[in-house]
């Protein structure tokens, strides 16, 4: 079969052109008789491309040098645990962090376990439209050890199109659903960590993007390799790291960089949200999305269907126009659109003509 | 380039048909239109893969069903925490640790933090030669909440080829480097793990086999993803596992099975194993290995040069041969040539040979 307009949320789409390379490199890797998953990670062949992907993610973003880049095992839920590991101490238990969905409520949850958490902002619902709090509506603790905040919500498609400002609070930021989706200023964070299935590569690692002064003992009882500090000691290697998710993400941030970098993505993701949401919007009789059009997520589309018993039907139909994985998440429900940058503008384009199309038979 | 013998301790070699397989599939896997790589953990095609692995882990080293198969993000050193965190209680914080080499080494260091640890056994050095301690020779706490031992140590090329007796004490094994390598009982063990990247596929990810009744809440300060309870209770997709190192192990399995099982690959290694160590020890003028016979390693065979000047050209010109990474681990020097299932007798033909000619020439 040829390739389909993948829209899931993750594990997600990757650009056809990474996986060509990928595919062509996999018995032999730059003439060397072997896969770059076969090299032993401490040897020059693996060493040079951890190098290399530092730098080009510290090219695509802009990433000043008193900040660490990290790869570490495992998906975001594991900083869930890290960060307040990492970032409380015996002398500051206190965290804020913003709940505005899916994912920053299980970071709460973690959080729980081992600090006093104040929940300093909530999504809040006016008229049945979900929108974020505004910055004079958090309710922060100047003594917080940290703020910790979830951009942009992937199941409920819910974004902060801006930063909140927490003075001398070091902001944390769970990035996974909107790194490299649009240029951000790496200063206005002291910590952004983002899981890799979206717009990084392959599940199974995590980018920790840490300014150095943040990096200090664990609390005591942290296992050596949730330790921020074991893993700077270690340029990321204090053990066997997840080789092969790191070279996969070097060649997508390669891709990234041949695209014109993300100024140029931002401007096409930009596009790709505005026609979906365009489409929903002018439809409005058929589809419905509850966010506040200041709050949109430019990565996750999510609507649903005024006919709820048409939803079976309108994922069926599309899945046979090669239009996949368009189901809402478990726990949302209806229908998402999840363009990460690997989805073309043409993928969004037949997804509107096919939403347009299905509104008009069944309207 | 084509292919070379890849003697690398791990990463190491992929059998080339698992690689042939994962390149044609990775643009198109299944005629899905996309590769595993860009599916979701929770969707129907993921999860198929996820319990056909399991079910191909289960088959090829007849998993009993009361114990639970788990893939944990990671590689052996995060189970080095794990265990502690999981096995030791409240109750009960001493346990009984096997060291051995500088694996088993870490892992009691990291156990240290969490409990109270008795190193009931270690390596024996007799007239210059290592040996591991026998079955009497072990100082057991029989009230030890578990017993730790390493099988296999990779530096030092040295393992048990039977398993400890631990009474009620459940036992529990790394086999990061020598699972998979012949057949085992697992009725033997409470808990085994393994990281992926030896004789299973990809780097990041470790899998677990753990007899249920070990299954209980952990320390209470374990980070989520931690403990096994978690993994068991969420079938290893509490979050996004690795998805694409899964689908990998599945392609090894299948090759494993394939060959005829582990007991064909266990003749196959015995047969790669004997004709190194044969060519060491008939070359004694010129080849040392210091690990008495019948604790020599399957897997690893570490020896050195009497002319310790003349290992490098060794190295070099075994790498112009297509003879690749042969170098020793940076604690231990020397040579070792890592022979895991993916390297064919035809490798290990070559690398004797390669031996010989060298000893000849400059002996």
């Amino acid at each position: 079969m040829s390739r389909v307009y993948n829209f899931s949320a993750g594990p997600a789409m990757i650009p056809e052109e990474v996986l060509r390379q990928a595919q062509e490199e996999m018995l032999d890797w730059h003439g060397l008789g072997m896969s770059i998953m076969e090299v032993g990670h401490r040897g020059p062949e693996f060493q040079a491309v951890l190098e290399q992907v530092e730098a080009d993610m510290r090219e695509v973003l802009s990433i000043p040098s008193n900040y660490q880049v990290l790869f570490v095992a495992g998906g975001a839920s594991h900083q869930f645990s890290m960060v307040p590991l990492n970032l409380l101490s015996e002398h500051n238990k206190h965290a804020d962090y913003l709940e505005t969905g899916v994912w920053s409520r299980k970071a709460v949850i973690e959080a729980k376990r081992y600090g006093t958490i104040n929940v300093a902002g909530q999504v809040i619902t006016e008229n049945g439209i979900h929108r974020l709090p505004l910055q004079p509506e958090l309710n922060l603790n100047p003594k917080a050890a940290y703020l910790h905040y979830t951009p942009n919500e992937t199941v409920d498609g819910i974004e902060f199109h801006w930063v909140p400002q927490t003075g001398k609070v070091p902001l944390v930021a769970d990035m996974t659903s909107s790194i490299l989706s649009h240029p951000i200023d790496v200063n206005q964070y002291q910590l952004i960590y983002a899981g890799a299935q979206k717009n990084i590569g392959q599940a199974g690692i995590t980018v920790v993007i840490v300014r150095e002064d943040l990096v200090k003992e664990a609390l005591s009882f942290t296992p050596i390799l949730y330790s921020y500090k074991v893993h700077v000691e270690h340029k990321s290697v204090y053990n066997t790291p997840p080789t092969y998710a790191i070279y996969l993400a070097g060649l997508v941030l390669n891709w990234v960089q041949r695209q014109g970098g993300l100024k140029v993505i931002g401007e096409r993701n930009q596009r790709k949200s505005k026609k979906l949401y365009s489409c929903i919007d002018q439809l409005s009789d058929f589809y419905m999305n509850k966010v506040a059009p200041d709050c949109r997520a430019l990565m996750n589309v999510v609507f649903s269907l005024k006919r709820e018993d048409l939803t079976e039907e309108f994922l069926n139909q599309a899945a046979q126009a090669g239009l996949a994985n368009l189901r809402g998440h478990r726990a949302a429900g209806g229908c998402r659109a999840s363009i990460y940058n690997a989805m073309p503008e043409a993928g969004v384009d037949c997804l509107v003509e096919f939403m347009k199309d299905f509104a008009k038979k069944n309207g």
